[in-house]
């Protein structure tokens, strides 16, 4: 495929120096339909990145797009804020029944506004409420967001710069494997709070993701999150599970902490929780912990409806039995095989990965940004996450088919040799 | 009209303490037309909040109605970050050619997430990179948003004291008419900016907003707007207009500080600009401004691309011409005709506003959540603002018709005689 | 009197560019008496000075100088940490028979540390612990220490730059005539604290001296102060005066507040409190405040119990009557006389001032500094302060002859005469 | 011996409840001299505990109180500000002549105040303002002092919540063997230094304590050390060796780091550098780092001349050759052998120190408080330290006899087998 590089002049002259995909991706897309996106100039790509975790069911999905076109139709309530409406309920009634019960979780559910870093804040907020305290923990190479709640609680040198203030009320704690297992879990952190000498202040609550997308693909083990989770009641913390990214199924399970069998005490929900791509996320909390006063938090767009309806279609539609799981988990097999491949044909490369998130590391940093450059110019969309950017990023719809997963993986392979 | 307490049974069991609207308006909304809400039990509401601004054009208005089913249907690209897309070519197109160009505005466009608070947090981010200082200037009774950022330079303290930990950076200064003309304008803040002895930290920037919605309908006086943005410009400071509940032609213009002839050095826009009530925000700056790295602030929902079709929709349909601004103050004369009979006929209220954006305030305070409830069940939606909600605040559709305003118009007299 | 520049080589070579008195005051002084420093070349200069304000006794008292050197002779405890000592029980007893009861007050006493600083910083920890609370407010043109916790309720930007981090937690307020009398006393801040709206985090305390020194020499009337005090009863907010210049009889009363007839929560001592220019320092407080746990606060330098020693010998000598007020408060009458005639005399100049503390203000404002320049080639010793270092300040030793004190007012004539 | 309970009326009655020392030696202390304290009721104490290491040359040593009282008695200036005066000159040729020249240390001399917080606050000051930065790393169980900026940089808990804010900006890594050796040095600092994703705000400076006395007398290894000084070079960070407890001859050296052989950037001196207990204290740094503007940092009590005059006189006749350091190492030898025996003897206690600081650790925490006040009746001043006051903490003064040496030696043993 030849790509004739589009005319963005009104981009260029336009929009702000910030943006940044569309440096990596020189086309102007028009359409997208599953796993692909058309630009256009009739350009064909294959999408493994999924809105950065918010495609989970692929672009437009068909099932969803029918039930927002009925909903926008027949003029159900487009902006609520926290009204209670009818699109609203069936959301609640769905993820109480797909959700909730069937997993025996209590949780309360907050809207906090439509986009991750607002449910972030919001569980923030409201753990220091709970506890009295100001201090969070977080871990190495976190992210969880960009308002200055979240930033400070996200570990990228560039981004916490950004801010234009000192980040404080933050420590950061190595996340599983920093020290490549020569260091037991927890070890500094345990000893810090036992130590009525150490210095840190004592924490309201610690954020984890279970798997650090943005961070590189790490992904914390079962009995580590076990052993946190056992830590953070011991202490007298909250434990808050960031499942933006890696919830709704991504993982294989909904949540992604159901298979250390562990309950957190806070979750934040976002990206694919619309299903469709459109902004919404939740916040969701043990019930003894929902102190709020009426409209402590608040946000013009809590009350995102649209989103409600294709939330609450995914959940009817993919969550009312086990079948997502099972095929996202024999999806994963799929990548990991092909990846394993990659690595022993390609020296300096190690994977990881857990569900349908992946990461393909390359000890030559520089040329995760290179495969990525010809995977596109091959018709593949890829990006790399890790703090320099080292690690080609595997995120493919959920709903992808057998056939394009492998035709993408082939092209990965090609992609990584040719850059060798 | 009677209403029969709806069965909110799930809302109760299941969603947070946090909710807020729903408690003032007991009904369980369905479905909603231009400036009517329809509840399930088949009672009709008048709306003459708009989604606290974020409505401007109605309820599902059907031009943008029209273009968003159209962009669904043909499988547009939903989520895109900042990729470049056809739909959000087409609506820098619309913003530069209707409002930009028109208005000699200079401003760079940033996407900095789908709602008013990330728009804040990018402004604020950047005004510091900028200045490289800390310190942000805010006004009594401001009001811009939830995350942490944000909140430092809200008013307000029972949402302030949500945050958990002491909000810092920010200094309050009297708004415009604060000690009812009593003292002149900026006497303090000048007076603390040239005495190098104040113990004032040096502002970065100063935010305002043009008419404070949430903060009592307080409307500042061109003047007043003018000889900030020259103290701004005498003390190198930045000057922040939140237009985004007053911007979108709330108040008439566009903008909302284009009455008073100045060019703030960074604009945030949301709300209404997406028109449909999807998230949506904007923040503008002057070009040289624009020092952000690539991907320096990011955020999942940048590219909410059906709100950018809508958007654009809105400013060919109703922004190509002057006549929005028109009608806009006919209905806000029309509006204050009848505030300023209710305020003749009933002592202890003062009305004040502009465009189509009107307070009416009570000595009484509240009586002002008297008034709304006694609307409500007259079946009219109206709000209070104020920091103690002593202000019946009105916000109808800039596109509602003169038989409807006038409708609510009686009904609020009604409410207000009901309650004395 | 002709000045040979010293050889200051040691000072030069090895001693920090920090240091400052010592570039106004090109001399390397030897010996001191009374209201007399003496250089190593023999010239005699008299002091307007005092030691900042420690030295209201003048240099090497005799009746202290007597006191101390016995109890060295004898070995008395130098070092007591917070140690019970004989010398620190006879210095409580004659605070409390001197001091305390005869003025009604009911302080607990706390030594905090050897100086200022020291004081002000645990003075602020109580107020925060009690209430609960961080923010303190304080006043434009404060100075209150360099410590990082009183430099932020400090008002001086050059100083606070120092700091190197954001100084938070304080905000300012104006003090007493900063409109020269145009707009009510506390109008905004009481407005600030009344408005649920405002923005201001609520303060734990309000800090405040009632003559500010290094600020310029600005007077708080009695009946701002008592106002002040009422505010601060009004609004839950302890009142901490900072006493460490102005106490010590400075402007006649041993404590500046008596005048006004108002009972602080909280009271900082320091400077003249040794009498002999030692370090040491007090913090006073209501005992229902007095909520510390044992070594909650500590320090290395608490118990200097030689300056108790001669602390305990200012009470006995001084203050066992009424004397040293009356005595103060004439030698007053004679320096305003002075400054008045110079002001008549000299245009753009104005003078205030109460006890032995005052200020001669020059409108041209580099003149304050070529005045204390001249005075110093005239052998008289005077330091400018203000935030432009616009005023000359007066503060001779409260026990300087009428013939000294005659002396150097001439002098300060001649110099302002000479620089005009 | 036996202690009858003296009155402590007017302590109790006037003094806060702050006041900690007085509560475990329950004695009106009146006289002292060398190794010896005299309470009023004719009670002899031998002093392990030296003024907290104020006093390494005994209490009221001879030498030096003659140098006082003649200073004294020839009415040599006592407070001086910054002012250059004789007794400052010989002060900093001393310090030139027999401690900086000798060792070759390039340092420049600032007198931030009278005491040790008043370095440390001086010396991170300097730190952020050179380097721009504000996040400093301190170490587990550190103790630097107790007004905010110090305190933000301490370990300990208690003292810690005292601030009544949040300590922010200092982030606590693990002190030399804290983890008893079985983690590599700095594993933990370096690779968050490193991971750009690590969430650490880069370190203006890294600020520590040699031996931590208040700590628990917790020992750093010179390779330790080294490593550190290493490590701060390579990263751009400042290093801030606090000396005050341990410089002046403590260890043996009169700079407790000159055993490791390296150069801090940084030095804070004060305790015994006046040698007599009176408050002083200095920060040394490197040439290059003096960029302070005259004046930027000052207060009252820098110029604290008779603790120059005493302090000149303790370089003059213990420093101006090695016999200090030779006998300082061989009283150590002496406590060592003593402390393994009681160790031997007693299990369930361990032992450390260096030079004339040991530690005695208790595995029973609550022990080594029952030792200190058995110690007390038996006639020996001991305080215990660490964060659980688990370790008798050993400070006899540098001049103690070997014979008082060895008896204060058998008494602690008496006192721990009573306490067993």
């Amino acid at each position: 495929m030849t790509i004739t590089p589009p005319a963005l002049s009104v981009f260029e002259a336009l929009e702000s120096e910030v943006r940044s995909y569309c440096r990596g991706w020189p086309a102007v897309f028009d359409r997208a339909q599953g796993s692909h996106m058309y630009d256009e100039d009739g350009h064909t790509y294959l999408d493994f990145f999924a809105g950065a975790g918010s495609l989970n069911y692929g672009h437009n999905n068909p099932v969803l797009k029918r039930a927002l076109i009925d909903y926008i139709e027949r003029d159900g309530v487009t902006h609520g804020l926290d009204m209670s409406t009818t699109a609203k309920r069936a959301f609640l009634e769905s993820f109480q029944n797909h959700i909730l019960r069937p997993r025996d979780l209590p949780y309360k559910v907050m809207f906090p506004g439509p986009t991750g870093t607002n449910a972030v804040e919001a569980a923030l907020k409201l753990a220091r409420k709970v506890k009295g305290r100001e201090a969070i923990v977080s871990f190495t190479n976190a992210f969880h967001g960009m308002s200055l709640g979240s930033l400070a609680v996200t570990g990228n040198a560039f981004k916490r710069a950004g801010a234009g203030i000192p980040l404080v009320h933050g420590t950061p704690m190595p996340f599983d494997n920093y020290f490549d297992g020569t260091i037991p879990d927890f070890l500094w952190f345990e000893r810090l709070l036992e130590d009525q000498g150490s210095g840190l202040n004592r924490p309201a609550a610690v954020i984890v993701e279970t798997v650090q997308g943005e961070g590189g693909i790490n992904v914390a083990r079962p009995e580590w999150l076990r052993a946190l989770a056992e830590l953070c009641e011991r202490q007298d913390m909250l434990l808050i599970v960031d499942d933006i990214q890696m919830g709704c199924g991504r993982t294989g399970a909904f949540f992604s902490f159901e298979e250390a069998g562990i309950t957190p005490d806070i979750v934040t929900v976002s990206k694919s929780i619309s299903g469709y791509g459109m902004p919404m996320s939740l916040a969701l909390f043990k019930p003894e912990l929902d102190i709020w006063e009426p409209g402590e938090h608040n946000g013009t767009f809590r009350g995102n409806n649209p989103a409600f309806v294709t939330a609450a279609a995914t959940l009817d539609t993919y969550w009312a039995d086990g079948q997502m799981e099972k095929q996202t988990l024999a999806r994963g097999e799929q990548v990991e095989l092909a990846l394993r491949a990659i690595c022993e044909e390609q020296s300096g490369t190690q994977f990881r990965g857990r569900g349908l998130v992946w990461g393909l590391e390359f000890d030559d940093k520089p040329r995760a940004t290179a495969v990525c450059r010809r995977a596109f110019e091959l018709g593949l969309l890829l990006e790399t996450s890790g703090p320099e950017s080292e690690v080609v990023k595997l995120l493919p719809a959920l709903t992808i088919s057998p056939d394009d997963l492998d035709e993408g993986l082939r092209t990965l392979a090609r992609a990584v040799r040719e850059t060798a």
